[in-house]
């Protein structure tokens, strides 16, 4: 019966863990704060010292790098960089032509003269400082909230340019516990990057949309890329006689990887949650805004599918938009369905009205309580602002109009001195909005363009927050025939579609903007006052806000301290560590999800159609089982521990026996930390972060350790690919390699 | 780390038990031959003596029913009996009216007065006496194969009506081993049975299509209902003065129900397996017999759907129809996907080898290679056959047609002596042939009828196997249009859509036929010596295989006992026992499926829109937790085992803390099990099996115990039910319940 005990704790263990799990893994934590949380990585099993980890110019966070969008890590001595193959896609499709489609095939360099620039656009960022802020940004504020608002962003941007003196930086000020807090990150930019390995497409994303926040999982979401300098060792722009950039460090690579129960730690650039923010804004946000956004982009959704079923070019162009758009939607429907599996505003709820109980009772805080009911009012308001503005805004969806919106707004901005224009405005933008106004004709066509704004024009008609401009060019255009007919006057007589003209408008005077003919830059013009007036009642609220929300925020990390809580600000984009525990999760009622894929999977899932359409050298090598030395015979401890003596892990001590494809931890992730770098408890490189699990979706707003794992690719399959599979062996001379 | 310990333990379990699993539970036993495995039961924990299970007069196996294409058992002294909802739902339709519709809403009689006729077909079979009557059937047969086929027929046709001289019993000869041995099985009738307990359609079929052969599962799966007889305790007819029938015994239920590792076993009416089929059989079904059938099905199904979709009348006529093909089609689809996900062919080559190997060099049984390879040859004829005929036994699909064959082949059979006569068409069998004629009324619409028969003459068209006499009536009808018109013809011209009409056949001469000018009958009566050349064949063939087949059985049989591998006949439809354990399984890669399910899944999977529209009481008690005495705290072993004080069960003694749904276990069943009550070690009953998991849809021909696991209700659920959601107390008073 000895078997029947091990299923019998296997049934419940997934249980066992949630619970256990409760007191863990949450927390998004700024690299100072690491020493504050020592304890609880060292129960995980992590080794490297607190401090060290805490330090941006030790080992290993100077080996982590930014992407803007996604997160890597340096791995060689040479400026290797590793990250996902998502994050790289942009870079791939760059280098794929006709003749050689690297995105269907893959690409390697076998010697760094093959390696191809990643295009003009990419970035390396390296954080090399992040420096306490506060107190500059809000130091003898107004009361009076616009004006709060404009001397917030103002000290933001004079301590911007002050950093940015040096062209080689990029520097951001960030707000940080809504505005309790403000830092200053300042990030070295590696211009030249270099396309050096990837896998085809169909390893890289194996699964695709299908498996998309799913799990079982068996995707090589990686990429190699290159840091590359000019000769004098400082940035520069690609140019063939730049060198490999030597970073300050990079990561060594444990080849043995990881097993349950391992600690783990993740670094990288979480974009954005939302998990202090307030029961009500829950509420609205699961009420009405994900239901308003999702119902929105399922119909364009389906008509960009309806009209590139009918229309290969209108496929092709749009295959990214909607690739995005489909990832957006899952997004969407895991938060809808998340908000219905668990009653998370309830749990919000409860621990909000224990908060506000506290607060009634606690000395040094209980004023808060004014702060917090100020709070509530202006968030009402908020939310009567965002109904009231959302179908208007909507009504402005059209690529052109928003082109021709922006355009006319720089014209205006250009007549102030650089720094009191608005941020995406300045000389420092110009760059990135000349290349956005470009890139617009990659994945635009009219018809398609035409009709989502009709269906968006049609919405706001039928609601009642109207806006006389607007309704002006609509009038007489009640029912559907007349309006198309509007539409199509609109985008016949415009010249916003090419390129070159859009792209003069950069340098237009706002005269030249008021007497023209074009229909949309008349539109823009017609509804710029509008706009700007919402934008000041935004930015009012910001400010009455940036009062409100820092005082409910004091009071709360007060709470959760008295607690024993985690206490670390809402992801912003910035640096962040986060731990945990290699991890299965109990799915559903009795469907338990393990740790570890096995290559097998990948056979078990192949059907030769895309996205499950294994590249043939990947089936052969499996089915040959040619593991190499990546082969893993237990995924387990260790098979002649104790625990193994009791069950019969010894008895077959090669229950695994195949390499590792995916793992899962409990580690806190968010968008944003695609292609961190998974380290083990010593540090060491074990695989890449790429995806959470579909029941972790609503972590942006309440972390269930219960349910929340993360998704990486496991160290051994990318190992496996570059030595069985592509025999990558120069870039493996590369790594620092080490095993257990 | 303790977790972390348990976590690695579960992560590979799947796999240990799936090994250790290995040698187990394989084999849908004979009563008679359970001393021979007592030693294996005993190692499960099943502690009923084994001379006591073979025996079918005594207690537990004196309580099994059969129902003709389900299993049943009693358990009340007043001849209670429970079964599956699905085995019981005829009687629930055949009692639902527009006033009182229990499909939808459930049926619980409060008293006896109040249980209804189940309807007048209806029966329950026990089986008394199972007799080997091998040598009487097959004792000097002739080597002519036709003849040797009458022969055999004729032997078991006399040994019936000897046996069914007592009009209360039915009778049947069984082969077993294919031919190697026969048994007379003896059925007591029960002719009245009555409805007296269902569940909603939604808690008896909840999932309905979308979950059925998945797992996890949620389904009450039950209904109860009871046996009538005559004053006299004789089987009598539906009659109001009818009293309940007073079993031989009665099934203790177990309210404690079983835990994860408990042994257990079922009783029941296996349908039919092939798991010593030749593996040039399996090939064949995989590759040619199993596409053909899944491609004809689905274009039906699109077909009757497409209809229902524009007619609602065809809709509700064929609902039934439509269940029954997307089951099939299920596990059409179940058989194709386990082709491909396990190369079964493979593996069964591979033993087949081995067994040549082993023939060869054995002294007793070399000699049967002659018989292997003429089996072999046999089975090529065969395939053959079967590809010949396919498309023009299709080409007689429609249900008049068929009628029309079948009321011809009557007026011919009558005119032999009784005795003499093809089965089904004898004096026993006037009522059932009766009944199926009527029957065709309620599932039947010319439009759709003929629909489905053009596509197959289509079909048959294209193909080079053709027959004169349904080419002549095809003749000049080559293209669409034309076949189209004159099937309309036939349509509008023949009677047998009257059902008095149709009936009335049933007492028509041969010549009445012969001279008939119902177009359908016509070609009947035209078809009739192509018929019955190719069933001549057919039994040509058949008396051959009973001369080889045989013979491998006997030789494949000792190879089996050589390697100590059980050695069990075929289902083919009567009572059997299979042992297993409760236990989940490693259902893909990565993907752990848990023994029992919760109340609280069925909660998760509702959406209030069907098959997933679970009933508000039922909810309702969920929601407030009302498990009353069916609460298990843990579906683990024993919380205070040595296991669990190594581990954390103890930490948390009420980790499952709900009632258990369904349950998983490795016992070996098949179609017709359904119903079959499932036995914890003692003989207490403890669930209802009512399906097996997708996975193991290919257990039919190969038992892979790493995969093979049935689906049972949890006795736990259905007490919960009646105890907490319909108190149906005067039900529970009448049973036997015990604890543990």
């Amino acid at each position: 019966m000895r078997n029947a005990l091990i299923s019998a704790v296997l049934l419940s263990s997934g249980v066992v863990l949630a619970s256990s799990a409760a007191f863990a893994d949450e927390g998004q934590w700024q690299p100072y704060q690491i020493p504050s949380i020592a304890d609880k990585l060292s129960e995980r099993g992590i080794k490297i010292p607190a401090k060290q980890l805490a330090d941006l110019t030790q080992y290993p966070m100077n080996a982590v790098v930014g992407l803007g969008y996604c997160t890597a890590s340096f791995v060689s001595p040479q400026g290797l960089v590793v990250t996902n193959h998502h994050c790289a896609y942009r870079a791939i499709q760059y280098n794929s032509k006709k003749e050689h489609n690297y995105i269907a095939d893959g690409f390697l360099a076998n010697s760094k003269n093959q390696e191809p620039s990643a295009g003009p656009n990419e970035r390396l960022y390296i954080t090399e400082a992040v420096t306490d802020v506060s107190k500059t940004i809000t130091a003898s504020l107004s009361q009076d909230p616009l004006i709060r608002y404009e001397e917030i962003q103002s000290n933001r941007k004079s301590l911007i340019k002050e950093c940015e003196s040096d062209d080689n930086y990029r520097c951001s000020v960030r707000s940080f516990h809504s505005g309790l807090e403000y830092y200053l990150i300042k990030q070295l930019i590696i211009r030249d990057v270099r396309l050096v390995y990837a896998p085809p497409m169909s390893v890289g994303a194996f699964g695709g949309d299908v498996d998309n926040y799913e799990y079982p999982r068996h995707s090589g979401d990686f990429t190699f890329l290159r840091a590359y300098v000019g000769k004098d060792g400082q940035p520069a722009a690609y140019s063939k006689d730049n060198v490999p950039f030597t970073p300050k460090s990079y990561l060594k690579i444990n080849a043995d990887g990881v097993k349950a129960g391992d600690g783990v730690f993740v670094a990288g650039y979480p974009g954005s949650t939302s998990r202090y923010r307030l029961t009500s804004e829950l509420q609205f946000a699961s009420d009405w805004l994900y239901p308003t956004l999702a119902s929105r982009y399922q119909l364009r959704i389906d008509t960009i599918e309806a009209m590139g079923d009918a229309d290969g070019e209108v496929e092709i162009k749009y295959a990214g938009t909607l690739a995005s758009m489909a990832n957006r939607m899952k997004k969407y429907n895991g938060l809808l369905d998340g908000f219905k599996a668990t009653d998370i505003t309830g749990i919000k709820q409860t621990r909000e009205d224990d908060f506000l109980t506290w607060l009634a009772a606690d000395n040094t805080y209980q004023t808060y309580q004014t702060q917090f009911d100020q709070l509530e009012t202006l968030l009402d308001k908020k939310r009567i602002n965002m109904q009231t503005r959302h179908y208007f805004e909507n009504a402005q969806s059209s690529d052109l109009l928003s082109a021709a919106n922006k355009l006319y707004r720089l014209a205006k901005e250009k007549t102030k001195p650089d720094s009191e224009r608005e941020e995406g405005y300045q000389e420092r933008d110009t760059k990135m909005f000349k290349a956005r106004l470009k890139r617009i004709d990659s994945s635009f066509d009219i018809t398609v363009d035409k009709t989502l704004w009709q269906q968006d024009l049609q919405a706001y008609m039928a609601q009642e927050h109207r806006v006389a401009a607007l309704d002006a060019m609509l009038s007489g255009n009640d029912n559907l025939a007349s309006l198309s007919d509007k539409l199509e006057g609109l985008y016949a007589l415009t010249t916003l579609t090419d390129q070159d003209k859009r792209l003069a408008w950069m340098n237009a005077s706002t005269t030249a903007f008021e007497t023209s003919s074009d229909p949309f830059i008349r539109l823009a013009v017609a509804l710029y006052d509008t706009n700007m007036a919402q934008e000041k009642e935004k930015k009012t609220l910001l400010g009455e806000l940036s009062q409100a929300r820092p005082g409910y925020m004091k009071a709360i990390i007060a709470y959760n301290k008295a607690n024993d809580w985690p206490v670390y600000p809402d992801a912003n984009g910035t640096l962040r560590i986060t731990y945990g525990m290699v991890d299965g999760y109990q799915s559903r009622d009795a469907l338990y999800k393990q740790p570890f894929t096995r290559l097998e999977g990948i056979t078990a899932k192949h059907t030769g159609i895309e996205p499950f359409n294994a590249p043939k050298k990947v089936l052969d090598a499996i089915k040959e089982q040619r593991y190499g030395s990546h082969k893993v015979a237990s995924v387990i401890e260790d098979p002649s521990s104790w625990i193994c003596k009791l069950f019969s892990c010894l008895d077959k001590p090669e229950e695994f026996n195949s390499v590792p494809v995916n793992f899962l931890s409990s580690v806190d992730t968010t968008g944003g930390n695609s292609g961190s770098p998974v380290f083990n408890g010593n540090g060491e490189l074990v695989g890449l972060n790429f995806d959470s699990t579909y029941e972790a979706i609503t972590k942006d707003w309440f972390f269930n350790p219960t349910i929340t794992r993360a998704v990486h690719v496991d160290i051994r399959y990318i190992l496996w690919m570059m030595d069985e599979v592509d025999h990558a062996d120069n870039l493996i001379e590369e790594l620092d390699l080490v095993r257990n």
